[in-house]
C-alpha cells in the first residue's frame, strides 16, 4: 500500500543554513567521509544549497507521487526522489518546479531525469539529476512520501539534511547535524591556515610530517637511468 | 553498394521554424511522447534549433560520407549522422562545420564524437554529439546519404523535422509536422495558464483532481512513528 | 617498493608553449592521430595548456603519493595521475591545488575524481578529471612518482608533453615534440587556407578531389522513390 | 492511442528455418553487414533460432502489452519487445513463457530484463535480454503490438525475420529474406573451402592476395631494435 | 572509529531455509516487489541459497575488514560486503573462501570483485559479485562489521535475510521474514495452478480478465495496411 | 606509416608454461599486484593459458592488420589486439581462428569483439574479448604488428608473457618472467599451507597476527543496541 507519512521531524533551518555555507566537500570530511551520494547526480547549473529532505519514491516512468509530495513540503525542504527501479525519464519540468518553489522547496535531488532545464535555470530552481531527458512520464502508479529511501548509494530519512553544490550531494543525519556543523566550521578554519602555508610553497610532506612514515613504507628515491 | 538518394522530400521551413520556437519538451509531449532521441546526445553549447533531417550513415572511424552529404544540403537542414557500429571518434571539426554552415546547415546531430568545440562555439555552430573527442577518422569506406536511419533509438527519414535544444533532440515525422505544431501551440497556451496557478501555490492534486484516484489506488496518510 | 625517480628529462618550455597554442586537435592530427587520452577526461572549466608530464600512480582511495609528487614539480609541469585500479574518489581539492600552483604546476590530468571545483575554478587551476566527486581519500599506501604510466589508454613518461584543452588531452613523446610542433604549425597554416575556401561554399568533394575515388567505391546517386 | 495491427505479413517458415541453420554471423555478412542488434542482448543459454518478428512496445516497468501480444502469436514467431524508454525491469518470467510457448512462440528478444531464468532454461525457452533482473512490473499502461519498432539500434517490422544465436541477434527484412538465404548458403559453402586452406596453414595474405595492397598502404617490415 | 557490533539478531534458520527454496523472483513478488539488489550482482555459478546477512563495509582496494567479519560469522550466514566508494578490485579469493566456509558462511554478496573463481566453483562456494577481477587489495584501513549498510540500492541490516539465485539477490527484513515466507508459499501454489492453464493455451487476457480494462485504456485493433 | 617489427624477442616456453599452470591470480600477486588487464576482458569459455604476446593495433571496424599478424606468429604465441579507438566490432571469427591455430597461436586477447563463438568453443580456441559481437569489419586501413601497445590499461611489448584464465588476463614483462615464476611457485606453496589452517577454522586475525594492528586503528567491539 502506498503511503504518506505526516508529521516527520525536520532539522532546524539555522543548522541547515550553516551547513549550506560550508558546502559538500567540507561537510563530508567533517562527518568522517560518509554520506556522499553517487557522483552521477550533477547540478544543472552551479548552485549551493541545503535543506530538509522531503523524500519520495516513484515508479519507473511515473511521476504521480511527486504531486503528492508537493503538499507535504515546508519552507526549506529539498525534494529527494528515487525511482523503484533505475529510470532515466524526465520526471520533473517547469510546471512541477513552479509548484515546488511556491511551496518553499529549495531544490530537487533526483536519481533520474529532469527536463525544461533552460526554464529551470532562468527560474533559479536548482536540480541535481542523473540525466537531462525529456522523455515523459505517466500517472498510474503511486509511491511513498516521507519514508526512508535509498538514493544513489545513500540511506536518506525525512528531515535528514541534504547539502548540494557543484561538488555533488551529501546527506547528514538529522541527529548529527548540529555536531557536524560545528566540526565543519572548525575544519574550515583549520583549512584556511593551511592554505596560506601551502600557497607560500611549504610542502604537505613537511606540514603533515609525512617523511618518516613514507620511509617506513619503503619509499625510495632513485636517479633516472632512462625509460 | 553505398548510395545517395536525391530529391527527397522536406518539411516547409515555416513549420520547422514554428517547432523550433516551442522546443523539445513541448513538441515531444504534443506528439504523444514519442520520437525522443536517447539523452546521451547533449549540446556543446546552449542552443535551440529545428531543421530538416539530412541523414547519413558512417563507418566506424571514417567520416568520408560527411563530405558527400554536404553537397546534398539545403538551407534549413540539420545533418543527422549515425555510425554503423558504435564509435566515439571525432567525426567533425571546424573545417567540416565551415562547409556545412556555408551550405545552409543549421546544426549537427551525431551519435559519435565531435572536436574543435571551442571554435565551433565561437562560430555558433551547434552540435549534439555523444562525446567530445579529438580522435581522428580516415576516409576509406563510404556510407549512405538521405536514407532512413536509426539514431539513438529513433528512426529518422530525410526531411523529418529535427528539434534540438538544451533538453535533447526529438524527431517529428514530416507527415505529422503541421498537426504536431498546432497541438504544441495549444499545449503551450494551456501550460501558461497552469503555471500561473501553480506559482500561486495551488496544488496539482487539486488542479488535476487527483485525490479520488489516489485514494482508489490505496494511498494512505499515516502519522510519523519514528524511523 | 614504491619509488620516486629523480632527475628525469623534460621538454624545453618553448616547445611546450608552442604546442599549447596549437591545441589538442591540431597536435593530435600533426603527429599521425596518436596519443589521445580517452575522452572520459573532461576539463572542469574551459582552458588550454601544455606542460611536462609529472607522473604519479596512486592506490584506489588513497592520495598520499600526490604529496610526494609536489616536491618533484618544476615550473611548467602538469601533474598526471593514474590509479592502480579504477577509482572515482576525489583525490585532489583546493589545498593540494594551492600546493601544486605554488610549485609551478600548470594543471592536473587525473583518471579519477576531483573536488572543490568551484574554488579550483576561481583559482584558475585547470583539471581534466574523469568525474567530479567529493569522496575523500586516505593516506596509507604509497605509489610511484616520475615513472612511466598508463593513463586513459595512453603510455606517458615523465617529461613527455601533455597538451590539454576543451577537446581533451593528448600526449607527445618528448623526443618527437620539436618535430610535432613544426608539423602542427604547417598543418594549421594549411587549414586556414582551406577554411577560407570551405566558408566560400567550395565542396570538400572538389577541394580534396574525392569524386573519382567515391565512384570507384561504387557510390551511386538514385532519385527518391518513397520511404 | 495504443493499437494492435492485425493481419500483418509473415515470412514463410521454410525460409525462416533455413536462416536459422546458417546462424547470425553468416546471415549478417550475407546481407551486407547490416541488421545486427546491439550486442548488449545476450542469450540466457546457448540456442540458435529464427522466427517471424511479433513486435511490441512496452512502457517502462509495465508488461501489460505482452499479454496482448500473446493472442497475436502464430507458430514460428519470435516475440520482440522494446521499452519506450530504457528500463531494466524483468518483464517476462515463467508464466508468460508458458503462455508464449503454448502459442507457438520460439523465443524472446527484449531490450530489458527477464527473470526466472533457471526455469526458462529447464523449459528450453530461449531469451536474449539486456539483463537478468527480477524487478517486477505493473499493468497500467498499454503499448502497441505488431507495429514497426526500433530495438537495440535496429528497425524491425512485424514479419521481418529474426535470427538469434550465441553471437547475438540479426534482423532480415521480410522482402529480402529469400535472397539473403540464398547468399548466406553460398557464403557458407565458400567459407568451408577457405577454412580447409587456412587450417592447412596457408596465409590469408596469400589466399586473399593482400600483399600488394598492403605495400601500397605503406606497410613496412623493420627489424627489432629494442623497445 | 571503525566498529564491530556484536550480539546482533538473526532470523531463525527454518524461515531462512524456507525462503531459499522459493527463490528470488517469488520472494520478491511476495513481499510487494521490494528489496531487490541491483542486477549488476551476478552469480559466478548457478546456485540458490538464503542466509542471515553478516554485513561489512570495506575501503576501496582494502579487504582487511573481511578478516574481522569472519570471526563474527555463524552457521547459516551470508557475508554481505559493500565498498565505501565504488571499487572493482578482487576482495575475496580462495583463502578467504576457505575461512568463510569453515565458519558456516553459505556464500558472499559483494558489490565489488572476486577472484579465484575456478577454485571457488570447485569448492562450491557461491558468490554474487559485480565483477570477476584479480586486482589485489591492501590491509591498511578498517571498516565496520554488523552495521546497517547500503549495497546495490538496498538497505541491509545484520540478520535480515538474503535470498540469492540465478535471478539475482533480494533482502527480506528480519521482522517480515515469517510473513513473507507464508505469502511466498501461497503465491507459489497459486502460480502452479496458473501455469497449467497457460500451458494449455488459455490467454492471460482471459485468465486475468483484462479485455475490458484494455478497451477502457483505448486499445484498438486495426487491420494491417502496409508499413 | 604502418609497420611490422620482425625478430622481436620471446620468453622461453618453459617459463611461459610454468606461469600458465599457476594462473592469473597467483602470478599477479607474485609480481607485486601489477600488470592486470581491465576485467572487461572475459573468456568465451573456461580456459587457462599463457603465451608470448604477439601484438597488433587495428583501426576501428577494420581487421586487416590481423592477417598481417598471423604471418609473424610462432608456436606458443598469444595474439594481443587493441583498437586505436574504442570499438566493439567482431574482429575475429572462425576463419581467422583456423589460421591462428594453424600457426601455433594459443589464444586471443582483444579489447573489442569476437564472433562465431559457438564454433570457436568447439575448436577449443580461447578468446578473451570485451564483447561478443557479429558486426563485421572492413579491410582498408593497416595498423602495426609487434610494437609495444596499450591494451585495457596495460602496456604490453612483443614477447612479454600473457597469462589468461577465468580470473582475467595479466602481463608479465619478459625480463621479469623467470623471477616471477619462481616467486609465484613459492607463493603457491605458502598458500597451500595457509589454506589447510583456514579450512580447519583458524582465523586470519590470528594467522596473520592482525589483532594488535586493528586495535591501533581504533577498531572497537560494541554490543548491539538496535538498528
Amino acid at each position: 500500500m502506498p503511503k504518506v507519512i505526516t508529521g516527520t521531524p525536520r532539522t532546524p533551518l539555522e543548522i541547515v543554513d550553516g551547513l549550506a555555507e560550508l558546502g559538500v566537500a567540507t561537510v563530508h570530511e567533517a562527518q568522517g567521509r560518509i554520506g556522499l551520494l553517487d557522483h552521477r547526480l550533477r547540478p544543472i547549473f552551479p548552485a549551493k544549497i541545503a535543506g530538509n529532505a522531503l523524500t519520495a519514491t516513484v515508479a519507473p516512468g511515473d511521476n504521480w507521487t511527486i504531486h503528492v509530495a508537493v503538499e507535504q513540503a515546508q519552507q526549506g525542504d529539498i525534494l529527494v526522489v528515487t525511482p523503484t527501479s533505475p529510470c532515466d525519464d524526465g520526471y520533473v519540468g517547469d510546471l512541477l518546479a513552479d509548484s515546488l518553489m511556491a511551496h518553499g522547496v529549495r531544490g530537487l535531488i533526483i536519481d533520474a531525469g529532469v527536463r525544461d532545464v533552460a526554464t529551470l535555470t532562468e527560474m533559479g530552481f536548482p536540480v541535481w539529476p542523473k540525466v537531462i531527458a525529456s522523455q515523459g512520464t505517466v500517472k498510474a502508479t503511486v509511491g511513498d512520501v516521507q519514508v526512508p529511501i535509498v538514493i544513489a548509494n545513500q540511506y536518506v530519512r525525512p528531515g535528514d539534511v541534504i547539502v548540494a553544490d557543484v561538488d555533488g550531494v551529501v546527506v547528514v543525519r538529522r541527529e548529527d547535524a548540529a555536531s557536524v556543523l560545528e566540526k565543519a566550521r572548525e575544519r574550515e578554519a583549520n583549512e584556511t591556515a593551511k592554505r596560506t602555508r601551502l600557497q607560500a610553497g611549504e610542502l604537505g610532506l613537511d606540514i603533515y610530517k609525512m617523511r618518516e612514515a613514507l620511509a617506513a613504507k619503503g619509499l625510495v628515491y632513485e636517479p633516472y637511468q632512462g625509460d
